[in-house]
C-alpha cells in the first residue's frame, strides 16, 4: 500500500497535457489557453469622452463661458475638424476626443441653447478624457497560455480583437465498467445483479472536470471482454471501473496483463478506494478504480479530477481542502486515508461545521449524494473533540 | 434611482422557471430537476455481502470450525441453494447471501483447502452482510424536484434505475448588442471604432449560468434596427447592451417604445451600472445592459445570473457573498452601491484579503479580468481601515 499523496503524485507526474485545437471565441469559456492572447489593438484606439457632455479647450472653459457647438462626435463617429477658440463639440460616452480639444465638459455641468453652451463648472484639462491606450496597448500579454478562461476573459480576448483561441482540447476519458452483475439503467437487470452507477457518475465528474467522457459499453467478467474493452483508441487515459479488488473475480489486472499492461501500483492507503490500479497499456495511461460507488467517487475526486486538470493545461495539484470543525467526536484514525461523507452547516459564530453521517458505508449512494463535504483524517490522525479544526474537500463545488 | 436590492427582487419576481424537457441521464448534469428521481427498486435488492469471503450459518462459525464449501456466489451470480449446517458458501463482495446464512466469514480470517474452509475469527451474526435496502428502498424521494445536479446525483438516478430525467430545459437569452462605433472580432473596424466584447462575454456568463445563450447580430444606433433585433422569436429573456445610458445616442428605450415595451424602471443606485433597464417586450422580459463591459459584467453577476438561476429553477437568492478583509483604506461611499475590482490574498493568518485596484474606471476590461473579486460597497458605507472586514463577491468561482 502506497500513501494517498505519492499515488496523486505518480498518476500526475506521468501524465501531459492534450495538444491544443482552435476554437471559436464563443467556445472559449472554461477552456485553457495553449497559447497567450496578445492585444492586437490599442484600447481605447484614441483618447475618447468618460461620459456625456461637449469636447472644450480647458484653459477657457471656465464658470459662466459660452462656446459656439460646432460638431458632434458620437461613438463611431468621428468629428473630423478641430476645436477652435471659443467652439466646443458636442460629444457622448466613447467618443473620440476631437483634435483642439483636452477636456469634457459633463452634459450636467453644462446648458445648451440655440448653438451655444454656457459653462456652469470649470473643465480641468483632461477631465473625463480616457487616455489612449489606458486599458492595454497594441502588443501586450493580455492573457498567458495555462489560463482557465473565465467570461470576464472571453470579453477580454473580443476586445483585443480575437474570433479564435488555441486552447487545450477537452482531454477524452474513456470509462470502461466490468461486472457480470451490472446492467445499465433501464435496461434487463440480470438476477441478483444492479444497476451500473459509476460509470455515468465518473462521465459527470469527468465533465465537471472539463474532460470529455465516453462511456464504453459494459464488460462482462472475463478477460477476453475486458481486454477488448480496454483496447479502445481515441482516449487519452482509460478508466475502468470494478475488478479491482483481491478476490478470484478481479480480473482486470489479468486481462489487462495479457495486452501489455504495465503496472506501476494498485493498492493505496485510502479508505474508501484501496484497490487503485495505475499503469499503462500501449500509450494510453490507465486508472483502475474500485466498483464500489463511494470509493470510486472518492478516488474520482483525489485522482481523477487533478489528472484532468494535468491533462487540459493546468498545474498539478491535489484537489483543494477547506478548513471546518468537526460537527461530531472523530475517533483516531488507522493507517488508510479516510474521507468521512459529511454534511455541512454553519455555527451561530458562522464557521462551516461538517458533520460525518452515522454509516460511512462505501455502498452507500444515496449518503453519498446528499454529503456536502469529505472530512478528511489522514494517516495515524489522533482522535479528535467536537469542534476541532479538520480539513475537508466541500463537495457541490463546481457541481462535483 | 432604486437601490440595488430592490431592483433585484422586482426582476426576480417577473420570472418563471422556463418548461421541463426531458434528457438523457449523461445530458443530466448540471441542470436542475423539474420532477424528482424516485427509486425504482431497492438497493441492495437483497442481503449482499460488504467483502470477500465465505457465508456461513453464524452460530456455528466459531474459530477453529471446519466447513464444506458448497458453491460459489459472486456478484450477479446467486448460489440457488441453502447453507444448511456445517456448510459454507464461497462469496464475493457484492453476492446475494444465500438461504440458510447469517453472517460472512472474511476470506483474510479464512483458511481454505481441499473443498473446506477452516475458521480462524468467529463470525457475528449479520456481520458483513449489506441488509437489503441498506442504500435505499423502492418509492423513496431520493432527489427532490428543484435540486441542480451534481456528479454523484447523476450516479444516483443511475443506480434508482432512471436512464432519462425530467429537468428544466436551459434558458435562452438573446443578447443584443447596439452601437455604430462596434465590430465583432476579426471584422473590419469601423473609423473610430472598437470591438465588441459585450455580447461574447455576456455569452459566457450565461453560459456559467446555465443558460443558453443566442448572440444576435449587432444592431447599429437606429431605432428601425434596433426594433427589429428586438423582434427576435424563441428567447426566454432578451438582453441589450449599450444605449442605456441617458445620451441623445440612447435609443434603446425610443426604439422598443415604439414596439410597445413597458418599462418597469431604468437606473439604478450602483456604481458601475446605473442605467439599467427592466421591462417586457410583449412576452419577453428584457434587460437592458449598460455599454460599458465592466458595467455589463457587474451587472451581470448582480442581476444576469439570479435570473438565470429562478428561470432554471432554483430559488430566487442575490449572488453569493464572502467576508474579507479591505487590503487598503476605503474612502466613504456616496448614494450609489460600489462594486470595487479588487486582487484577492491570503494573510499570514490564512484569512482572505481583497485589494482594490487604484483605477476603478469602468472601462478597463483588463482590470477586470485580473480582478478575483468585488468588493461591495453598500449605500453610504462609511470610510474603513486597511484591514476592516467587508463583503465581497468571489470572481473566477464557476468561471465566472
Amino acid at each position: 500500500m502506497i500513501p494517498l499523496d505519492d499515488a496523486r503524485d505518480r498518476i500526475l507526474a506521468a501524465l501531459r497535457p492534450v495538444a491544443a485545437e482552435t476554437v471559436a471565441l464563443a467556445e472559449g469559456w472554461g477552456r485553457v489557453l495553449a497559447r497567450p492572447v496578445v492585444a492586437r489593438l490599442t484600447q481605447p484606439p484614441a483618447d475618447v469622452s468618460a461620459m456625456d457632455g461637449y469636447a472644450v479647450r480647458a484653459a477657457e472653459a471656465v464658470a459662466g463661458a459660452s462656446l459656439a457647438v460646432i460638431g458632434a462626435a458620437p461613438a463611431g463617429h468621428p468629428f473630423a475638424g478641430r476645436v477652435g477658440p471659443g467652439e466646443a463639440v458636442r460629444i457622448f460616452t466613447g467618443g473620440i476626443v476631437p483634435a483642439g480639444a483636452d477636456g469634457i465638459l459633463l452634459q450636467e455641468d453644462a446648458e445648451a441653447a440655440a448653438g451655444r453652451v454656457t459653462v456652469r463648472e470649470a473643465v480641468r484639462p483632461g477631465g473625463w478624457i480616457r487616455p489612449q491606450g489606458l486599458d492595454f496597448t497594441a502588443g501586450a500579454v493580455l492573457l498567458p497560455a495555462g489560463r482557465q478562461l473565465t467570461a470576464r476573459d472571453i470579453g477580454l480576448a473580443a476586445a483585443a480583437n480575437h474570433p479564435w483561441l488555441a486552447v487545450h482540447r477537452r482531454p477524452v476519458i474513456g470509462i470502461l465498467a466490468t461486472g457480470d452483475e451490472i446492467a445499465l439503467p433501464g435496461e434487463p437487470i440480470p438476477a441478483g445483479g444492479i444497476v451500473s452507477s459509476n460509470a455515468h457518475a465518473l462521465a459527470a465528474l469527468i465533465r465537471a472536470g472539463g474532460g470529455q467522457p465516453m462511456v464504453l459499453p459494459i464488460a462482462g467478467d472475463d478477460r477476453g471482454a475486458i481486454a477488448a474493452g480496454a483496447a479502445v483508441r481515441g482516449c487519452d487515459l482509460l478508466v475502468t471501473t470494478g475488478g479491482a479488488s483481491v478476490g478470484e473475480h478481479d480480473l482486470i489486472q489479468a486481462a489487462l496483463g495479457e495486452e501489455g499492461f504495465a503496472l506501476d501500483f494498485w493498492k493505496i492507503a485510502m479508505r474508501p478506494g484501496k484497490p487503485l490500479i495505475w499503469g499503462r497499456l500501449g500509450a494510453v495511461p490507465v486508472l483502475g478504480m474500485p466498483g464500489n460507488p463511494v470509493a470510486a467517487l472518492v478516488c474520482g475526486v483525489q485522482f481523477l479530477l487533478p489528472a484532468l486538470a494535468v491533462m487540459s493545461g493546468l498545474p498539478a495539484a491535489p484537489p483543494p481542502t477547506t478548513t471546518v470543525r468537526a460537527g461530531a467526536a472523530l475517533a483516531a484514525n488507522d493507517r488508510r486515508f479516510d474521507h468521512l461523507r459529511a454534511t455541512l452547516h454553519r455555527d451561530s459564530a458562522g464557521r462551516q461545521v461538517a458533520t460525518p453521517f452515522p454509516q460511512q458505508d462505501s455502498s452507500m449512494l444515496a449518503n453519498l449524494a446528499r454529503a456536502q463535504a469529505l472530512i478528511l483524517r489522514p494517516v495515524l490522525a489522533p482522535a479528535l473533540p467536537e469542534g476541532a479544526e479538520v480539513p475537508a474537500i466541500l463537495l457541490g463545488e463546481h457541481g462535483i
